[in-house]
């Protein structure tokens, strides 16, 4: 393995993560050499050559690895693209910036004939992105499923298992470090989304815009949901979706009753568990922490140990010669809980199963499409109305 | 990648899942050219090219890749041996192989410069050692942790969820495919023991030989001790167990009491689920089917594409500086179930903690230490008695 020197940007909770990891295991080849972060006068207590200039990085000749792991989606952009233009190695854990501009970064990285590595970015401690590119790439993949977010969960958990109430649990999330600065990136189901584009590119070659995909989070969920929840003895957990459906390809982010005997059921706290269904090996579960500065960089630090053997993603599955294609032309099973007719009429279900109304409390389950929920998201996401999947048992 | 030549040995039930899996997929890439078999008479029912002859494949120089898929471990070891020799990659699924073998074989594929590859020997459908291998490699590991073999797992979980008796559930899963030609592989632990020690050497570097691990399976389990477990709201699984203790390395298969908050209680019928502990990531699961033909196929044919990308095993662990050394010298709390005192007196109990005596069914729950333990191994598998690791919450 080469000998890395670290440029690196950002020194949050995930940049400190890597560092204190790096300090432990006393690495021989690998080293962080510069961290610019956006204000230097703040006291980190620790002994690293900090700057606020990107060109400090760039213009180090020493410096033959970028690790990229800020807030913000445009500068991370604008880093990652610097760094691949200028032939320095790159890992970023910025899902955001991927989600929207991943399409230009893998031709970046065949211009440049330079690597960016991103399996941080997915799903924190669980190599999704290794597997689906190196182990799972010859089986007939059907779908991957499964809860990206650590920090909603953890609301969700805390919510069904501790009765705390959503602004309690939110708050904790945040002072655990497991929120991201804005939390409706993860209570909407934002950063779900992000993770669920990059996952969609290995896994089937697809990618999709995060504009065509129905994103619907957790942020209206009340009571009288979490009690329907629970006396059907399940459970409402965020869960992100793709799925081959003959040649058409599924994707969603939305909240879904889970049964008991499935796997994510019991996906709790800050853990994220992905369920991976292939033709012939059936499912595969892989889960583990999703957020918290160790695991996350940990992660980090496993992209940046491949950089040194250097390892680069093939994005086998853009190469197959039929690619399914994406639609929203696809019907769920609904709870829809509403207060209002007019919300009511904005779905249109293609089979009514059950309905319930009384003074406070009203839900239809039925079928809808995505298509129409997606035409929607807007006015359901910030009525006081909420949509989670209901599939059968 | 290039495209491999296939000399297949074997035409068992994970060879003909290779062979449906790669007729599914219509790889371009991978083709079986020639199949070795045992009796060259035996009707098939596929149009291959079938040999009893190894030097038919041995010979025949457009065959670029040797898979090997029997269940001869000494005929499977020459096989390996020849292959790499001639410097053709190989590809191996025979564990009981491995476990004797795997130092010489580390030494050949540098010697001759030729990868052999056996994720698919480890834990059917889950890249347990690619992972340790690659993801896990820079992180400082604690534990691995799991049921590994299918079989087993699947007769416990027929015993404790529908009451079936130890012989109907042996019945069904050799009906099924999934134990072993000889079941005693499987029930008394030596898969699970093969598996653990290649485990071993790719998340610590340490190789330990069969005869010096306590292995012990559940061949004398009885009624009273399954009621016993249910009592105590737990569940008997086949554990195999390598954990890191400071500078020190112990590693056992015993059978062990899991209560309801552990992962591996979930693990049922044929499934495997292994526990990575590291220090930053916390803990790491992954489950997915051990055993079957076509999910053993697939993982065969995951080993066989990493080889068209020159992909091997860097062995990265046994190069750490300082490796932890094994050590029998470390107690368990367990649960043994005697008839008479010539047998109770087999153990040294540092402490007991419980003791039941009637004239039926008697127990004592106490600490004993993994050299006490294996020491009587012989005695304690082939008498009626019954011993399992019963940790506390």
């Amino acid at each position: 393995m080469k000998r890395l020197n670290i440029g690196l940007f950002g020194f949050g909770n995930v940049g400190r993560g890597l560092y204190d990891v790096l300090g432990r295991i006393e690495s021989d080849s690998v080293h962080i050499r510069r961290i610019c972060v956006r204000d230097i006068n703040k006291e980190r207590g620790v002994d690293a050559e900090f700057t606020d200039d990107a060109d400090a990085i760039f213009n180090d000749s020493e410096i033959n690895l970028i690790v990229e792991v800020i807030d913000d989606a445009e500068a991370a952009y604008s880093i990652v693209k610097r760094a691949l233009k200028s032939r320095i190695p790159v890992v970023s854990g910025n899902k955001k910036m991927l989600g929207h501009h991943i399409l230009e970064l893998i031709d970046l990285q065949e211009q440049y004939n330079t690597p960016l590595l991103y399996d941080a970015s997915a799903c924190g401690s669980i190599p999704v992105i290794r597997n689906l590119e190196e182990y799972y790439d010859n089986d007939l993949l059907c779908s991957v499923k499964g809860i990206l977010n650590g920090s909603s969960n953890f609301i969700l958990s805390k919510i069904f298992n501790e009765n705390m109430s959503y602004g309690d649990a939110l708050r904790l999330a945040q002072e655990l470090g497991f929120a991201e600065s804005n939390p409706t990136l993860d209570i909407d189901g934002w950063d779900s989304l992000y993770k669920l584009i990059i996952i969609t590119v290995h896994a089937f070659g697809v990618y999709v815009s995060p504009d065509e995909i129905l994103t619907y989070g957790i942020s209206t969920m009340n009571d009288s949901d979490i009690r329907f929840a629970r006396e059907k003895d399940r459970r409402i957990k965020l869960v992100a979706h793709v799925e081959k459906v003959d040649d058409r390809l599924i994707m969603c982010v939305l909240p879904q009753l889970i049964s008991r005997n499935k796997y994510i059921y019991s996906v709790e706290d800050e853990f994220n568990g992905v369920v991976i269904k292939g033709l012939f090996y059936d499912k595969q579960f892989m889960f583990g922490r999703g957020a918290g500065g160790h695991p996350t960089g940990s992660a980090v630090l496993s992209d940046i140990t491949a950089c040194g053997y250097n390892y680069r993603y093939e994005y086998k599955k853009r190469n197959d010669s039929v690619l399914p294609h994406y639609t929203t032309d696809h019907t769920f099973r609904i709870y829809f809980r509403y207060r209002t007719e007019e919300q009511l009429s904005l779905l249109t279900f293609s089979k009514i199963r059950e309905q319930y109304t009384s003074e406070g409390y009203s839900y239809i389950i039925g079928d809808v499409s995505i298509a129409n929920l997606k035409a929607h998201q807007e006015e359901l996401r910030t009525g006081d109305c909420f949509v989670a999947a209901y599939p059968l048992d």
